[in-house]
């Protein structure tokens, strides 16, 4: 205990989505300890979801044997807005927060310091620091879940934007007219056809008319239980519907991805998330073809559309090195 | 002249176009003293067109009275892709040049140190030092005519992305299906819908169907004739045609503007070319209005769109500007 207590060599990372809490113990070589996870409940509201967060960090901790001093940091990526400093939730729409001080709630309660992180952003330091990012200087990270998020990775660093805001490429508009209602409020974003929820959704629907798809069997009749995992299983079945829903969503993606190539000129585009996971080596080749159709021919080499290789850690590990960063 | 030889205080400016070259001549406050046009000729060759530039740039001098001893740095425009050591025009599809030397053989020539850029991020250069980027840290420059270029401006400095590509905005897709055809061979391009080019063009054929136009008394009946001051002039006539033919250009400026802002979250989009100029002040509440219904709501403060307020100049201050950069 003293030992730990003196090197304050662990670092905890902690990924807050709308659905689960992801807490993640770290070595001070980044190596992943224990990792422990909790359903989010945001109806509980911020109170009571700062518990949840404490209960699963103190959760991990304990898995790994490691004591609350023994803490040199602890990040937490939370879906919304965060102030400069890393301290306020300003905004998180799938929580419902406005103006949350977590860091605060946090460090009181656990004595350890705290940095707050946008959960998609750290996503891109992890994919930087330790996935298919590690080999470049410019790269434009996608996660594609309930909604897409986007990591921009120029020069090296982060690109945040003028108010932390960068990134948003699930907003770009891919249907310019009478495109499907975004959870945004418009309409024809690339996020409101080609998300993991999007594609749910579609095949739910087609299934809810009468369509018929090895999906109805894999979820037991109960379509709120589709997952990435029952998507994959279907595709690679042949499923019709979910081809044909799983291809239209990647001509969307490969757009999406030919206008970031033809702004940004990154060395690459890196998808991750649950559904890239579980799909990825039908879905990239796919989302490639597509977007050469619309990328500008120029120049010297091409850019390369890859997955992330760090599958669902990758928030876990990007608040730790949030943590790490701040810690210095 | 012996002290103008010893100071070498001015810096020249060239903007070469697929139609015309303009070179300016500066002194060190970045005043204009002079500045010349000449026709490209692009039919010549690089050798030919070399010539002309080089013509171009004598003439300039001789009208500002300063001797070629007395430049200190040479920087051109062109529209094409630069080496990054500025010495190389790699690829300019306008003047269908492949690896011209083009600043070697331009200081053989003139005696004087010389710089290449691309014609687009020179623009944004010159935004960002003397035009209405001075405020901003992060911006967007979209300059319309011939086609649609971008510069983009991040943290201060010139963003060129991998391969010094970045900002190619034009080539954005605001159609996804059967869009019309872009020089770039692809479909569905902004630079389809909405440059100066492509307005002309729709404004053209349907007055060769048959559609009745202002713009065919304006153009006194040769439809080649019709230039951005015509399109003003009969937009602000309340002309059916050509509001109609703005009007759309402005809507997918607006998605394209949008598109700019939730990937970028810069703190401005700035318009410059000769239809911004001539019809900015009915062009810009347009796109301002419909890049609103696309940008993902979120955050403190909102993007300013705005012209670049430098006019024809752009081209030529920042090719000045690039010619002191690299003279340091």
């Amino acid at each position: 205990m003293k030992r730990h207590a003196r090197a304050q060599q662990y670092l905890v990372g902690v990924d807050v989505g709308g659905t689960k809490i992801l807490a993640g113990v770290f070595d001070r070589q980044l190596r992943l300890l224990a990792r422990e996870k909790k359903s989010t409940k945001p109806f509980l509201g911020a109170a009571g979801v700062t518990d949840r967060i404490a209960d699963c960090i103190n959760e991990a901790l304990a898995a790994a044997a490691v004591p609350h001093a023994a803490v040199a940091g602890l990040g937490v990526g939370v879906p919304g807005l965060i102030d400069p400093r890393g301290q306020v939730v300003q905004v998180a729409p799938n929580l419902h927060w406005h103006n949350v001080p977590l860091a605060h709630l946090l460090s009181r309660r656990l004595q350890m310091p705290v940095a707050l992180v946008n959960d998609v952003q750290a996503g891109a330091v992890a994919v930087q620091a330790a996935g298919t990012g590690r080999k470049f200087k410019h790269f434009v990270c996608m996660f594609i879940g309930t909604g897409i998020g986007g990591g921009l990775v120029l020069n090296g660093t982060l690109y945040r934007g003028a108010a932390g805001l960068a990134g948003e490429v699930g907003h770009m508009t891919v249907i310019p007219q009478d495109g499907p209602r975004c959870g945004c409020g418009n309409r024809g974003c690339l996020e409101a056809v080609a998300s993991r929820s999007a594609i749910v959704r579609r095949i739910a629907s087609e299934i809810d008319r009468g369509r018929k798809s090895v999906v109805t069997d894999l979820c037991d009749g109960d379509v709120s239980r589709i997952r990435s995992r029952i998507i994959a299983e279907a595709y690679r079945e042949g499923d019709k519907l979910v081809r044909r829903v799983i291809d239209d969503a990647c001509e969307y993606l490969g757009i999406g991805v030919a206008n970031l190539v033809n702004v940004l000129n990154p060395e690459a585009v890196i998808f991750g998330g649950g559904l890239m996971e579980a799909l990825g080596d039908r879905m990239l080749p796919r989302i490639t073809r597509a977007a050469a159709a619309h990328v500008v021919a120029a120049g010297p080499g091409r850019v390369r559309i890859l997955d992330s290789s760090l599958g669902d850690d990758a928030g876990i590990l990007g608040a730790a090195l949030t943590a790490r960063a701040s810690a210095r």
